[in-house]
């Protein structure tokens, strides 16, 4: 029986088309957690992370765990600030609102700059918020999976960096890691949290993330233990250092087949440079963009330079209603998501673009995408003015 | 590619071995998390959790979450019981004392009554700490996976609404949902937390867990907010009530393919009557019990009716080494875990008979696993005395 029988595309910002080698590894035999097979695998794909985040200081720490990409959140607001603490929260959308709301779930102290629905905050008003408060960290959604605003983890850094030089940079990035460049070390980032259901090519179901040294021992001098159990970097830290070093150990149970399939996805990821395939996202993207552009439509990140090579956000033409388009689409073979940010959520769809969808040449999910959104907002009574 | 090719028979009180059906169900193709056809799985999978849970109860409440089996004890620990709040925690190992570290991180006042090694706490005395303090809640473990010993979850609810009426009885039924009886209704249980990989026999990655209905009211009527944020039941208990309800709704992406694997693994439990699947769990575990004694051998949970039918913890005999033994039981295909237990973690062996390895009359596993336990001890040089 394959896997994957004759299905639609799933063309939604997360989880994203997976390629066959990788659903196969989902059904790997039942192993030990603790034995040195999966030992062994385990502590390879840690490494590996380490691989896609490009860093290779020694002190940079990565975790897997068992969650939803939700759970990173929990892993820095529990661990790497205190109650009562100031964290600047950058907003793009959806998912920089919510891990305000994490952060505040924890007892720090969230503020938020948003920018204008499509835009980002700016440097300037950023480097003015750190000057004028003592920040623990500054957290920013590297790509905002209900706007498709890309955020400049290297300018934001930069501008820490010189205004407040001891703030963690902490990036949500869900939706860009293994699409969107991240020079970890490079860039001087402290944090990247992300999942493992969209560019990594993973199906859902693990937290994966790359803390710094820094973030590291800003972990180990808290004074107040951390506020979360399932999420805490004190419980997890030995567990993924000993898989690493493939040695047997135990704090609650790692899910063996999810682990399996992400090391494939990591192989396959890693089997070419990064640079070329963060290059195919950005030229299938541009591809897109150009395309939904000819139709006369407009994307909700309404500058260029912020819009991802992700996914697209597309507002409907005026007439046009998400629960008709979605529908037509979904009878040509193509599954994209609806809107999420609460002020436009009915007036726009969502296009992902990541993975085998955009790397592998043997699909075609986007030209039939592009040519069956064309179709479908004819069908709907859309011509362009 | 067969994803059962040849492996070793996986005997450890979980992660157990899978059914076929249930691994193919793994490498289900991608599908969205709000789609028609994911929702549907989704909602009658929370629905068939009431059929195992043995609820009909509408006012009980299923959560399934991607996280691993210990996530439970933070959905309890963060949402029924708030800061400064008394939990009694009977503990008969290893499980029970983390739960008690679980409820200290969230600011609960945790007092543990612990059985003997291989013991567990008495009536009378569980009794008397319930009349000297008020306790918001009891947690008791009902199979201890250190030790194999089995709670009398039946005999614990009366005793608790005879000196605390008002105390909630929280079970973590890990390792024994699905392999011992546990009568959510008719008990009068307040919730149950589980994980997906021992006796429900889907893979590992899924918190699964039951409240009732005065759970629920006990934790809409918190006067703080729930101190976690991915265990939050103020942000599951909407989209699982949605889910259930077969209506899209979002608030962390759950994993498909786990769920997929869930939905298969339940329907084929259910598809027999449970009491069928418990007593069969029961003679396959007094079998293993009578050959484990005939062998000279002792088990660690002292009394018969303080012993699992979910696992045997088998202390070695005088002279013979974890190290020696297990690889033995390896090279005739048997994996067995060591000692978890603390203060005798050297001394034991652990053996997990649930699943698969005891209903499905096509496998040897547990026939095997006695003859090559017999000869293992036999090359490390035991003889009966």
């Amino acid at each position: 029986m394959s896997t994957q029988a004759a299905h639609p595309a799933l063309l939604i910002p997360g989880p994203i088309e997976f390629d066959d080698a990788v659903l196969q590894s989902m059904s790997h035999f039942s192993e030990s957690h603790v034995g040195p097979g999966f030992v062994a695998t385990f502590g390879e794909t840690l490494s590996m992370l380490r691989q896609l985040f490009q860093t290779t200081d020694p002190a940079s720490q990565p975790f897997i765990l068992s969650g939803s990409g939700t759970l990173g959140w929990d892993l820095v607001s529990a661990n790497l600030i205190e109650p009562g603490e100031d964290a600047l929260v950058l907003s793009t959308g959806y998912f920089g609102d919510s891990f305000a709301d994490c952060l505040a779930t924890y007892g720090a102290k969230p503020t938020k700059l948003e920018g204008p629905i499509g835009g980002r905050p700016q440097f300037p008003e950023i480097e003015k918020a750190l000057s004028e408060k003592k920040y623990k960290l500054v957290t920013v959604t590297h790509v905002d999976t209900s706007t498709g605003v890309v955020s400049d983890l290297k300018g934001l850094v930069q501008a820490v960096k010189k205004v407040s030089p001891e703030t963690l940079v902490i990036a949500d990035g869900v939706c860009s890691v293994a699409c969107e460049e991240i020079a970890f070390d490079d860039w001087g980032l402290d944090g990247v949290i992300t999942a493992s259901q969209k560019a990594i090519g993973c199906p859902a179901g693990l937290s994966i993330s790359m803390f710094s040294g820094r973030a590291m021992e800003t972990f180990k001098n808290r004074k107040s233990p951390p506020a979360s159990y399932f999420a805490s970097m004190k419980n997890w830290t030995p567990i993924m250092q000993n898989y690493e070093a493939k040695k047997p150990s135990y704090f609650a149970t790692p899910s063996p087949q999810l682990v399996h399939a992400l090391n494939t996805a990591l192989k396959q990821i890693l089997a070419r440079p990064l640079s070329e395939r963060f290059q195919k996202h950005k030229e299938v993207s541009d591809k897109i963009k150009k395309a939904v552009s000819d139709l006369g439509l407009q994307i909700v990140a309404t500058k260029p330079e912020d819009q991802s090579h992700a996914m697209t956000a597309i507002y409907l033409p005026e007439g046009v209603q998400i629960a008709d388009v979605l529908p037509k689409l979904g009878s040509k073979g193509v599954i994209f998501a609806g809107g999420l940010h609460k002020a436009i959520a009915t007036k726009y769809i969502r296009f992902g673009h990541m993975g085998v969808s955009v790397t592998d040449p043997n699909r075609n999910d986007v030209d039939k995408a592009l040519d069956a959104l064309k179709t479908s907002l004819a069908e709907c009574g859309y011509t362009k003015a």
